[in-house]
C-alpha cells in the first residue's frame, strides 16, 4: 500500500517537473543561450517557440516587423495565451497609467480647441471574439466575416481606454473617434456599438468616407488629422493599436501604440 | 521509515509547487485577471511583479513610456535575466533577420550613394557588462563612469549587428556610424574600439561635435542625417537601440528600433 501510494506521488512529481519544464518562460527558457536560427529551432519545443514569439511580438510592436499577413502559426497558442489570461490588459492598463500621468502634466483645465485622437477597433471597441474564431490572428483576413461582426454591434469596450476616454471627457478635452470603417456600410452600427459600450460626450467620430475606400489608414488619418488643424484644433494625444493610426503627419503633441498580436492595418 | 519516506516526497512536492508558483509568467501568472493598479500589486508577489516588468518594458520599446531615468527598481532581477538569458539576443536576432529580409528584397547592387545608419552604443557596441554594475539600469546614470567605460575601449561587439554591418558592407552599402559619443574625449578610443571588434569598412563614424553638446540626441541625429542627404546619400535604412535614434527628420527609408531596457535618451 505505501508502496503504491509512494509510487502515485513519484507520479505527481514527474508531472509538476514536466508541467514546470513547459512552463518555462523568458526567466526560464532563455538558458540555453543559443545565438542563431532561432526560428527554425523554435520549433523544436515549446520553450523555443514561446521565446521566438515573445521576440516576434517585441519586433510586432516597436514596428520593426511591418506589412505582416498573419500571426505565425507556431505563434497560435502564444496570442491566445496573452490576450486572454490578463497580460494584454496588463499591458493597457500600463500604458493607460502612463497617458493619464502626461494628461495631468499637460494643462488643466484644456482650452476648447485641446483635442485628442482615439481608433475605434481594438482601441475603444475589442474585436478579441471575433479573432478567437480566426485563431488568434493566424488564419487570413477575411473581410466579410469581419464585417459581419462589426455589424453585429456588440464588440465590448475595452475597459482600460473607456476609463481613459471618460476621463479625457469629463476633463473637457475634445474626443475624436477616428476609425478606418467603412462610413456607408457601418457608421450607424459603430454609433450605436460606442454608445451601448459607454462612450459617450465625444466630440465627433469620423469614419472613411468613400473618397478614402482603398487607400492607407496612414493617408487617410493624416488627411483628417491636418483638417483637424486647419478647423483650429490643437492635438494633444493620439491613441491607437496600429502604427498606422499614429504614423504619417499632424499626429499631435505625443502618440501612444497600444498592443495589438492579432493583425497589421497599413 | 516509509511515512519519513512519504514526508519527504510532500516536501518535495510543495517546494516544487511553490517553485512553479515564482517560476509564473505571462503565460502562467496573467489567470488573477486583476484589472488595475498593477504597479502596486506587483510587489505583492514574484508573478506580479515579472507581469509588471514584462508591460513596462513592452510600454518602453513602443515609445509608449518615455523620459524615464531608471529602470523600476522592482525590475533589476528581470532585466539581468532578460539581458544574460538569452532572450534578449534572440530578439536582437529577430529583427536583424527583418533587416536582412529588408535589405534582400530592396535593390542589388546598391548604387554609391545608397547609405544606411547604425548607432553605436547598445547598437553596435554592447554596454551591458557596463551596466551590470549599474545594477542593470536600476541605479542612477553615471557620466563620468559611464566615461571611465567607453575609455577603456573594450566594449564588446553586438553579434548579430556585427554581422548585419558586415553584409551591409560587402553588398556595397555606405555604412555611417553615427553617435552621441562626444568626439573630442572618446573619438578615438571608439574608433579603435570599433577596429578591435571587427567593424571595418564603414564609410564614416560620426562622432557629436562640441556644437552639438548638450543638444538632444534627436536634434543632433537629425542634422547630421540632413546633411548626409545634402552630399546625396539616400537614406534605405536607420538602425538604433534609443528612439532618439529613429525619431526627428530625414529618418531614411525604413527605421529599426534595436531592444534595449536598461537607459533611456532623450
Amino acid at each position: 500500500m505505501a508502496e503504491r501510494a509512494m509510487g502515485e506521488l513519484l507520479r505527481v512529481v514527474m508531472v509538476l517537473m514536466l508541467l514546470m519544464l513547459a512552463a518555462e518562460t523568458e526567466a526560464m527558457s532563455s538558458r540555453r543561450g543559443n545565438k542563431r536560427g532561432k526560428e527554425e529551432s523554435s520549433r523544436s519545443g515549446e520553450g523555443d517557440s514561446m521565446s521566438f514569439c515573445l521576440s516576434w511580438r517585441l519586433a510586432v510592436e516597436a514596428n520593426n516587423v511591418v506589412a505582416w499577413p498573419t500571426v505565425p502559426q507556431q505563434c497560435s497558442q502564444y496570442v491566445e495565451t496573452y490576450m486572454m489570461n490578463g497580460q494584454y490588459e496588463r499591458d493597457l492598463d500600463l500604458i493607460v497609467e502612463e497617458i493619464l500621468g502626461y494628461v495631468n502634466q499637460t494643462l488643466l483645465p484644456p482650452d476648447p480647441i485641446d483635442a485628442w485622437i482615439l481608433d475605434v477597433d481594438d482601441t475603444c471597441l475589442s474585436n478579441i471574439f471575433y479573432y478567437k474564431s480566426k485563431n488568434y490572428g493566424c488564419d487570413p483576413y477575411d473581410p466579410s466575416a469581419f464585417r459581419k461582426w462589426a455589424m453585429t454591434g456588440r464588440c465590448p469596450a475595452i475597459s482600460s481606454v473607456l476609463r481613459l476616454f471618460s476621463i479625457l471627457v469629463d476633463r473637457g478635452f475634445k474626443v475624436f473617434l477616428l476609425t478606418g470603417r467603412d462610413e456607408e456600410s457601418l457608421g450607424e452600427v459603430t454609433k450605436n456599438n460606442l454608445q451601448n459600450q459607454g462612450f459617450v460626450g465625444y466630440e465627433r467620430l469620423i469614419l472613411r468616407s468613400a473618397a478614402y475606400r482603398g487607400k492607407s489608414a496612414v493617408k487617410y488619418k493624416s488627411d483628417v488629422r491636418k483638417q483637424l488643424e486647419e478647423e483650429g484644433y490643437r492635438i494633444w494625444g493620439n491613441v491607437g493599436d496600429q502604427w498606422s493610426d499614429i504614423k504619417g503627419d499632424y499626429l499631435g503633441n505625443r502618440t501612444f501604440k497600444l498592443p495589438n498580436p492579432m493583425y497589421f492595418v497599413p
